[in-house]
């Protein structure tokens, strides 16, 4: 290996998801890829996820066996997914002529907390992973576990091998995290829905971190925040097919970006609403708080102006954490400082948020974004916003609609190809 | 859990192997058992084999990739077998009320030496498990699996398993260990042949030895040379039936206990034979010594009486072995010291040995060893003898024969059972 003389040497981290090392052909497929790197001067650590399927069976074998396995042991089964595929794509890299080892978690200390299932990274050795490769061999590292200070494995939650990517990215300070997965990068909004939507060559994170949390399936929001604190350029790209990707930076000079990058939507949410409480200090904290004890995740909190030292205040979860936190709610409702409060809960609502740093500096966003709904009679029931979005929950039944409405308001349609003269 | 009141608190290893875990409903199974012995008042620690099958589908993965996985990596995937039936038992166990936790072999520190897929236990760090035990936990400990002093993943071998329980019954200083299989003990003959075979009660660790390394496959020969070394009794016993199994110990002092203990057979072996070399001092180390540099394991040794300053060496080695020993063995020959030898190489011949520990103090074994055999016409290739156990290498058409035919001979049959009047 080694570079060519005169070129200069990158250091990147390659990622490849549970479908990009779904089977052994594929596993093979990366194996090229990863030689051809290695072979255009690249220096490459890889870092790969469970095989497609394995968790699912893994979990599956777990479920007929108890309804709620212990978090500890769950992750010692999930973490033998990754067990199985760095070993075989280091095999595979072997037969490519390419000098690779192994690394579970724990033998580069990726060192997480102890909360089992949903661990959080806090610390990886770097050193350990620089020289391996200053012995020109190419790590395979297992992404999505960890160890805790008990030495016990850990799982960082679904979609976190990305993480695991970007936390080996910061450690060894590599010039570029390569996210390769099934789409060939990120766009302007889901193609399935719009037809238009194109693929943005560059976002930067905070865009990046509307557009992966709201739905934008391409990349583990915990990822880009970790790429962001520690300001690892990340480029996702397919692993099937060639192409530049979109590259996900800091880099804010680019003069002739538009001011809305993309539209993106999020069904399976459920508002809530606790009406006619007292508008005290405290009382958010006092209906939230509960909540997040329970472990739902909150997004959007709107609480309306105050009536008669009344207030009403309704936030989003989950669609599937619903049946909890009304359950939760009510019992907050029993206290005495709550009588006269009614809870309720919705669900069939949807999100549509529209991003973009531009919005910064733009005036009349919220404004064409709400007048846009409105051409179609789309009835607003939330609105949140910050810097550098805008969301708003509307009846879920219209959500495509309202997405291809604002991709076209924001002049975000790709130009039609003109057609050959006949 | 806590034994009840005057009862005398045991400290046992339980180990299961693939078959015993193969499936949901054995592993469920075998937590029963686990409980069923903590509710005794029993202290149990278990080591458990992947679940059947998953070793060779692992096998057959790597070979997809590479016909020669590079052993580092080989290991790891391998390990990952064991890392899912320590998760899976151990959540069975909670779900029968036993607190439990599962541990790797690094979490308990088994370190071996780097000799990957064969690598040897050097050392297991028993504190570790007592303090789990202490606390009234059953640690699940994944078998086969060791760590060297790098960190890296080792396997023990196949069967290792029951090596690994032995050790942790060391470390642990257990009053048993109890090796929990498909075969409810040791058996005078393999009861697939010897129709009169009999379940023994006792052995003790040198006939096992025989025993196990000669094919009577109930027991890793490595996991009798550790209880050996270490002392610590064994049990074998079914994990399907009830029964008492067979005891391994060094105990002795049983007086009933007949002359010969069993007779073993071993199929699948060559012969290989250096003729007219020069009786000189070191000659048995040149040729015995690159056979075993390349990994070949030796069996019988045979060296006749000098004739002329010339004499013939025979050895035997695994059948699949002949080819790569016959190869070294022509290279030897080309050596000047060796001029005029032949090398030869036999195959389908086998091994029949009796064990017994009696036969220290009896004499006439050899000669109704050898009485039998003449009586049957079965002509004798080599003999080869120690103060436990008489083995013959004859043509392997006749083993079946041979080992019946001892086995009567010894008066090992088993008396028949008086029918029901008609």
């Amino acid at each position: 290996m080694g570079s060519k003389p005169g070129t200069p040497v990158r250091l990147v981290v390659h990622k490849y998801g549970g479908t990009s090392v779904g089977s052994i052909e594929r596993i093979q497929a990366v194996a090229r890829k990863v030689a051809t790197a290695c072979q255009s001067g690249d220096r490459v650590v890889v870092v790969v996820s469970a095989m497609s399927g394995e968790t699912n069976r893994l979990t599956a074998l777990a479920h007929e066996i108890s309804s709620h396995p212990a978090p500890r042991e769950f992750d010692v089964l999930l973490a033998s997914g990754e067990q199985v595929s760095i070993a075989l794509l280091t095999m595979a890299l072997h037969e490519y002529g390419i000098k690779s080892k192994s690394f579970l978690a724990d033998q580069i200390r990726v060192r997480t907390n102890n909360d089992h299932i949903r661990a959080r990274i806090e610390k990886i050795d770097g050193d350990n992973v620089l020289s391996v490769i200053n012995d020109d061999i190419v790590p395979v590292i297992a992404g999505f576990q960890g160890v805790d200070d008990c030495g016990d494995i850990t799982t960082i939650g679904r979609g976190g091998s990305d993480t695991s990517a970007v936390a080996v990215a910061a450690a060894i300070e590599a010039d570029e995290c390569l996210i390769y997965t099934d789409v060939d990068g990120v766009y302007t909004a889901d193609p399935n829905v719009v037809s238009g939507a194109k693929r943005l060559a560059h976002v930067n994170f905070e865009e990046m971190l509307e557009l992966a949390s709201l739905g934008a399936k391409v990349l583990h929001s915990r990822a880009v925040e970790f790429a962001h604190k520690f300001a690892v350029p990340i480029r996702v790209l397919s692993s099937f097919e060639e192409g530049e990707g979109t590259l996900i930076s800091q880099n804010d000079t680019d003069l002739e970006r538009p001011v809305i990058s993309g539209v993106t939507f999020e069904k399976e949410i459920a508002k809530l609403t606790v009406s006619n409480v007292n508008d005290v200090p405290g009382v958010a904290f006092e209906i939230l708080g509960p909540i997040g004890n329970a472990g739902i995740v909150v997004d959007m909190i709107v609480q309306n102006v105050s009536h008669r030292g009344h207030t009403d205040l309704s936030f989003t979860v989950p669609a599937g954490d619903m049946a909890v936190a009304l359950e939760i709610l009510e019992d907050v409702a029993k206290q005495e400082a709550f009588t006269g409060s009614v809870v309720d809960g919705a669900q069939g609502i949807a999100k549509v948020t529209v991003v973009g740093v531009g919005m910064r500096s733009s005036a009349g966003v919220a404004r064409k974004m709400f007048e846009t709904l409105a051409e179609k009679n789309i009835n607003i029931m939330m609105i949140s916003t910050s810097e550098i979005k805008i969301s708003v929950v509307i009846d879920a039944s219209y959500v495509e609609l309202a997405t291809r409405a604002l991709h076209s308001a924001f002049d975000l349609d790709a130009k039609p190809v003109a057609s050959e003269p006949p």
